[in-house]
C-alpha cells in the first residue's frame, strides 16, 4: 500500500517546511478516511446501524469533518460555522456513553452526497486556512494550531473505530476495495512459548516538549520497577484461543470476573465476536469479507474473553497467567528496541497500513525475542487508564479522556494494523471499556501481580470536591488557607515542647492533620464522614488527590494536589486517619498535647457531650482548640443542645457564653477568641466566606 | 398618701447626691413593691391564675428582683447569680406573648417566703452596689448603672401591671390595705363636651441627652403639623360608657372592628371587664374591693370596646368621632400645660399614687380646658407603636420594644393612679395587644382621619432582610456595594446625554433604582417579588427600613437605614417600582436609554425569552447592562433554558457564549466581560461571597 504520511515533528524551525507538511498531512488523512467510506456499497448502508448502541456511519462520516471546524472555533482559527445544522448533527455521539442520544427519533440524518459536499467545504476550508494562518514554529500545546493536529489525529482514531463498525455491519453493506487489501497469508500457527525477561525499570508518559501531537493523558511522568516475569513470545492467536472455546471456556462462569460474566451471558457469547461458524468449521469476519479462519492470525476479543482466556490457561498450565499491565508491556516494547513508524520507511510491524489492510499472522514481524509488541491487533491490558503525575486536560477537548477515568476503560497498547499518527507511537495510550471490540487481542504474560496503578478517580461529588479544594487548593480573596492557619496557630499554642500526639477531630480531608504532623510525632484525623477521610487516605497513600469542581452550569474542571508541592510528602507518614464521633469517642483516643476541633461544634448533635470529656483525653498542660462560625441549625444539632446562640431566661446567651460554661472547670483561656477567615468555593464565581471564631484554652493542672 | 419618690434626674454634677438618690429610689420602689403583695389573703394566692394566659402573682412577686440581676451581671455590676434557680423561674413570662411557657409542669413555684428571702438577698445586693459601686455623673444610655435605673423603672411598670393583675384576682384572694386607699368620690357624671384644638405642630421624642431615664422607644425625633380638631374635655365616664351598653353595643358587630369582634366572641363580653351586674344594678371591681358603680369614673375598657364606641357614638352624632392618635394626645397636652410630678409637690393629676389607690371621678383633675390629660386611667390611642426615626435598642434589654413593632401593640397615654417613675412623664411611650385590659379607658376626639404613622415592622423575613442589608446595609471583607457600584457603572457607560428612563428589572429591594436616579429623570423598578419590591416602597414612602439580622443561632440583631443618610432622599421619588415578569414585561416599559438586569438572567424560567425582546424597549443607542455569576440552577430555569453553562454538541458554551448568540444581532458589546464581587451576609459571621460578571450592550442603530 502507499504509505500514509506520518504524524509530524511540531519542532521543525522552518514553519514554511511544517505548513507544507501539516497541510499534507491533513489531505491524506481526509483523503484516506474517504476511502474507508467507499466500501460502503449503497446509502442504506450509512444508514442501518451495524451495532444497536453506536449511530450508523452516516454520523461517523459527518463527525471527523464536523470536529475540525468545532475545534477551529475554540482557537479562534475560523469565525463562523459551515453549517450549523449539519454541525450539531454530527458534533456529538461517538462513545456508547452516550446511549440516550441514540434514539433515531432525534435524528434527520441528510444523504451521504450532502455529507460529502460538507466534507468538501469543510476540507476547502482547512485547506485555506493552513495555507494562510499564521503560523510560528513549535507548535505546542497551546498554540491554535495544536486545533489542527488535535482534529487530524482525532480523524485518524474514527479512521479505525470506524473500520470496526464497518466490520460490525452487515456483509451485504460492504465489499472488498483495492485500497483495502487484506492478507492472504494464513495456516496453522506455531506454538507459543514464555520468555523470560528481568527485572527492571520503565518511564512512562510523554514530555511537554515532546516534538510529536499528543492527547492529554499521555503527559506527565511515571517511573516504576518491575520484578521479573514471563511474556508469551506471540499474541494469542486463533488456534491458541480455539482451546478455550473447546474446552467450553464461554460456559464455565469459573474464568471469568463477574463483570465479564455478566457480559458473555447479556451478549449470549459462544466464541470471539468475529469467528462465524459455518457447517463445523470457523470463519473470520474481515472488514470487508467473510474467509476462512487462518488460525495464525491473532484472535481478537475483548478485554473479558481475554481474561477469561488466561485464568482458564492459569490452571491449565499451573502458571500464574495473566494479562500484563501497561507498565510491563512498555517493559517488553523497550526491550526489544520496536521502532515507530518514520517517514520514507515502511515500519516492522503490521501497523500504519503499511503493509496490510487486515491482521496478519502472529509471526509475521518479529520485534526483538518477540513479535507484535507493535502492531497487528492492540493489546488488553489489566490496567485501567488513569492519568500520570503532571496530567492536565486539554481546554478545547475537556472530555477527550477525563470520563474514562472511571475505573472501567482499559488501556490497549501497541496499535492494530490500521492505526496511524499518534496512535502508533510509543506513547500512545487509549483506552475502552472492556466488553468493547476494536480491532484487538492480547499477549499473556506470567507472573506475581503487578504493582497498583494509581486511582484514577476525580472525587467529584459535590461535598467531597468543595472541601478538597478548601483544604488542598487555591486561595481566594486573599484568605489563607485556613486549616494550615488554624494548624499553625495550634502549634505555635503548644509550644516546642509539647509535640507528642496530636488529635485533629473533625479532619474532614486532612489538611489540618498533615500540617500538624509537621510538629506533632503522631496526629489522629478523625471526622464522622468517611467519605471526607478517604480523599486524606488517598492523598497519603498515592500522594495525590484529584478532583473536578464546578466552573459554570455543569461546566467543571480538573483539579489534582500532591503532597509534595505541598511540602507534606515527608509528615505524611504521621497521620493516622479513622472514623469516629466526637460526642462518643473511642477510649484509645486520648494522650493528647493537642485536640484541634476546627468547624465541629456546630456539626455536633451533642456538643456539650463532647465538651463534657474533652478533658479527659487531653495530656497535664494540653491544648484544646475550638474554630467555629456558631453556625447553629437544627437539622444537625437539636435547639436545646445549642451551646450558645440563644435566649435563656430572657438573656442572650453567645456560643462563647456557652464555651466558658462548658470549659472553664477544666480549662482556662490563653488566646482568643480571634476570628480566622474560611473560603469554601462552591463555583467559578460562588464562596462561602465564613469568620470561624477560635479559642485556645489550656488544661488546668 | 406619702409621696411616692419620682424618677431621678441622671445628670446631678454632685455624684455622692445622685447615689443616694438612686438609692432611696430603689428601696422605695422595692417597698411599695413588697405593699403590693401584701393585699394578697393567703400563699394560694400567689399560686392560683388570676387569668389563664398569664403566670400567678408569684412569678411576679419574683420577677423584678431576677431583672436586676440578670441586668446587672450583663452590666458586669455583680459578678455572680444570687440563686440560680430563682433566677431562670423568674426570669421570662411576662407577657402573654409567651403562653407556650405557661404550662404549669413546667413550673415548680417556690413558697412566697422563700421568694421573700430571695428578695431581701436582691435588695442587699442592690443596695451594697448602689452604695459602693463607683459612680461618675451624669449616668447615660451606656453607663453601667443605666441598668441599675432600667430595673428600677422596670420594676414600677410591674407594680402597675400587677396591681392590673391583683384586681382580675378573685376577690376572696385580696383585702383592702392601708397602703392602697382608694377614692370614695362617685356619683353622676356631668355631660362630657367637645373642645375645638387649632391646627399646630407637635413634637415627639425624647432628647439622647434628656435628664431622666428612658425605654428605647421613647428616644428620637418626631415633627407633625397636625390639622384641627374637637376633643373630649373628660375622659369617657362610665356612665357615657353606658349609653352604649344599653343600646345594645355589644351585639351589633357595626361598631367592631373585625378584630375586635373577634376578640368580643371569643370573650363573650357583653360590658366592660370590671363593671360587674347584681341584681339589675352594677357594681364596680377595683383592686382589692367591689363598689357601687361609680357612674363619674372613667371606664375602663380594651381597644376594641373603645373602639366600637367611638363609632357607635359618631353615627349617634353625625360627627366624625374616633380615638386620637398619639400624636394628638400630645397636642392636648402641650396645650394644656400639663405639669409632669416633681419631688416635694403633689401632682395635679390622679398620678403616681399621689392621691388614690383607684381612679377618681372624671372632672376631678383639671388641666387646661381638660381634665385628665395625664392621670386617672391610661387612654388608648388609635397608634400602634412604632419607632421614632433614630431609634436603637438597648443592648441590655433587646426585647423590651422590639416584639411589640408589629402593627399588633396599640399605644396608651397619660398614665394612671398607679403610674410612677418613667410611666409619669410625658416622654412615656407604652403599648399593649388591643384586647388587654390595664387601667385603661379613653378620649374621643372628633375630626378628619389623622396622619398614617410610619410602619413600625421590622422586616424579618430571612430573605428580605438579607437583601435590605446587601443593597442598604453595611460593607464586608471591603467589597464596596454592589447595586450602588453597578449604578455608577450604567450611568458612566450611558452617559451623560443619555438620562431620560432607566428600567431595573430584578430591583429586588431597590437600592440601584434609587442610585440610578441621580442620573435618570425617571426610574422602574421591577421585580417577581412582591415581597422585595415591598421594602423599596416602604423606604420610599417612609424615608427608612428597618429590619433584623440573624447574628448566631436564635439570636437577631435590629437595623435600621433610612434615604436622608445614603443621600438618596432627594432624587428616590423619581422611582416607580412595580412587580413584574422579565420573560412577559408589560408594553407600557418601553422607551429606556438604560436597562440594568442585575443577578437576573440566572433566576428566569426564560431568559432567552427576556433576551430576545430587550432591544424592542430600548431607545437607540440605549444601553443594557447584565450583571450575573451564572449560577444555574434547574429549580430556577430548566436546564434547556440555560443560556451557558452547558455542554452543546460537545462543546462548552459559557454564558458569555450564550449572551453573545442572544444579543449580537442588536447589540455590540461597548465594556466588560468584568468581575463585579457582591457579599450576602447570612449571620454574623457567613456570607455569601459571589463574583458578578458585568457586561454593558448598545442597541445598534
Amino acid at each position: 500500500m502507499e504509505r500514509l504520511s506520518r504524524t509530524p515533528r511540531l519542532d521543525n524551525p522552518d514553519s514554511d517546511a511544517l505548513r507544507r507538511e501539516i497541510l499534507d498531512y491533513f489531505n491524506t488523512t481526509f483523503d484516506r478516511y474517504e476511502q474507508l467510506f467507499e466500501v460502503l456499497t449503497s446509502d442504506e448502508a450509512y444508514f442501518v446501524k451495524p451495532i444497536a448502541l453506536r449511530h450508523p456511519l452516516i454520523f461517523y462520516y459527518g463527525h471527523t469533518a464536523t470536529f475540525f471546524i468545532n475545534k477551529l472555533l475554540l482557537a479562534g482559527l475560523i469565525e463562523e460555522r459551515i453549517n450549523p445544522r449539519f454541525e450539531s448533527i454530527f458534533a456529538v455521539g461517538v462513545d456508547e456513553m452516550s446511549w440516550d442520544d441514540l434514539n433515531d427519533d432525534h435524528y434527520d440524518w441528510p444523504a451521504p452526497a450532502e455529507v460529502k459536499t460538507y466534507r468538501k467545504q469543510v476540507r476547502q476550508t482547512l485547506d485555506r486556512i493552513i495555507r494562510t494562518a499564521p503560523l510560528t514554529s513549535p507548535i505546542h500545546w497551546d498554540h491554535p494550531w495544536w486545533t489542527i493536529l488535535m482534529g487530524i489525529e482525532h480523524e485518524r482514531i474514527h479512521l479505525e473505530t470506524s473500520s470496526v463498525l464497518i466490520r460490525q455491519h452487515d456483509l451485504k453493506y460492504v465489499q472488498s476495495h483495492p485500497a483495502w487489501p487484506v492478507c492472504r497469508d494464513s495456516g496453522p500457527a506455531p506454538a507459543n512459548q514464555l520468555i523470560d525477561i528481568p527485572a527492571g525499570s520503565v518511564t512512562l508518559g510523554k514530555a511537554r516538549d515532546d516534538a510529536h501531537y499528543g492527547w492529554d493523558n499521555e503527559y506527565g511522568l511515571r517511573q516504576i520497577e518491575l520484578k521479573a516475569l514471563q511474556a508469551a513470545q506471540m499474541l494469542v492467536s486463533n488456534q491458541e484461543f480455539r482451546a478455550f472455546v473447546d474446552a467450553g471456556g464461554y460456559r464455565d462462569a469459573r474464568w471469568w470476573s463477574e463483570e465479564g460474566w455478566d457480559w458473555r451471558n447479556f451478549a449470549a457469547a459462544e466464541h470471539p465476536s468475529f469467528w462465524v461458524r459455518t457447517n463445523d468449521d470457523w470463519q473470520l469476519r474481515l472488514m470487508c469479507e467473510q474467509v476462512c479462519m487462518p488460525w495464525d492470525w491473532p484472535v481478537e476479543v475483548n478485554y473479558h474473553e481475554a481474561e477469561a482466556f488466561c485464568r482458564w490457561k492459569a490452571e491449565q498450565t499451573g502458571l500464574p497467567i495473566r494479562l500484563p499491565s501497561e507498565d510491563e508491556w512498555y517493559r517488553l516494547y523497550d526491550l526489544s528496541n520496536v521502532a515507530e513508524p518514520s517517514p520514507g520507511h515502511s515500519v516492522n510491524a503490521n501497523l500504519h497500513l503499511d503493509h496490510f489492510a487486515s491482521p496478519c499472522p502472529v509471526y509475521r514481524f518479529a520485534q526483538g525475542d518477540f513479535y507484535d509488541l507493535s502492531g497487528n491487533v492492540w493489546q488488553w491490558t489489566q490496567t485501567p487508564i488513569y492519568p500520570f503525575e503532571g496530567f492536565a486536560v486539554h481546554p478545547c477537548y475537556d472530555d477527550f479522556t477525563t470520563p474514562t477515568f472511571d475505573e472501567r476503560h482499559n488501556l490497549i497498547k501497541g496499535g492494530s494494523w490500521i492505526s496511524c499518527g499518534n496512535e502508533s507511537l510509543r506513547t500512545a495510550r487509549y483506552a475502552f471499556r472492556r466488553h468493547f471490540f476494536q480491532h484487538a487481542g492480547f499477549r499473556y504474560v506470567a507472573g506475581a501481580p503487578p504493582t497498583a496503578i494509581p486511582d484514577s478517580r476525580y472525587e467529584s461529588d459535590e461535598l467531597a470536591s468543595q472541601y478538597a479544594e478548601f483544604h488542598y487548593g487555591d486561595e481566594h480573596f486573599g484568605v489563607a488557607n485556613f486549616p494550615q492557619t488554624l494548624a499553625r496557630l495550634a502549634i505555635s499554642a503548644c509550644g516546642s515542647e509539647h509535640n507528642g500526639k496530636a488529635l485533629d477531630l473533625g479532619c474532614a480531608t486532612g489538611r489540618a492533620s498533615f500540617e500538624l504532623a509537621r510538629h506533632f510525632t503522631a496526629v489522629d484525623g478523625v471526622d464522622f464522614s468517611a467519605r471526607l477521610i478517604d480523599l486524606g487516605v488517598q492523598l497519603q497513600q498515592q500522594g495525590r488527590l484529584r478532583y473536578t469542581l464546578q466552573e459554570e452550569g455543569e461546566l467543571i474542571s480538573y483539579h489534582e494536589r500532591d503532597l509534595a508541592s505541598l511540602g507534606l510528602a515527608d509528615v505524611a507518614n504521621r497521620v493516622q486517619f479513622s472514623q469516629g464521633d466526637a460526642c462518643n469517642l473511642k477510649p484509645l483516643l486520648t494522650g493528647y498535647d493537642l485536640i484541634l476541633a476546627a468547624n465541629l461544634i456546630d456539626r455536633l448533635y451533642s456538643p456539650r457531650r463532647f465538651l463534657s470529656q474533652v478533658h479527659t483525653r487531653l495530656n497535664p498542660g494540653g491544648v484544646l482548640i475550638i474554630a467555629s462560625p456558631y453556625t447553629w441549625l437544627e437539622e444537625h444539632t437539636p435547639k436545646e443542645e445549642w451551646l450558645g446562640g440563644i435566649k435563656r431566661d430572657g438573656e442572650n446567651v453567645t456560643t462563647l457564653d456557652g464555651l466558658h460554661e462548658a470549659l472553664d472547670a477544666h480549662f482556662e483561656l490563653i488566646r482568643g477568641p480571634e476570628e480566622v477567615p474560611f473560603v469554601i468555593r462552591e463555583t467559578r464565581r460562588k464562596f462561602q466566606h465564613t469568620l470561624s471564631e477560635v479559642t485556645c484554652w489550656r488544661l488546668k493542672d
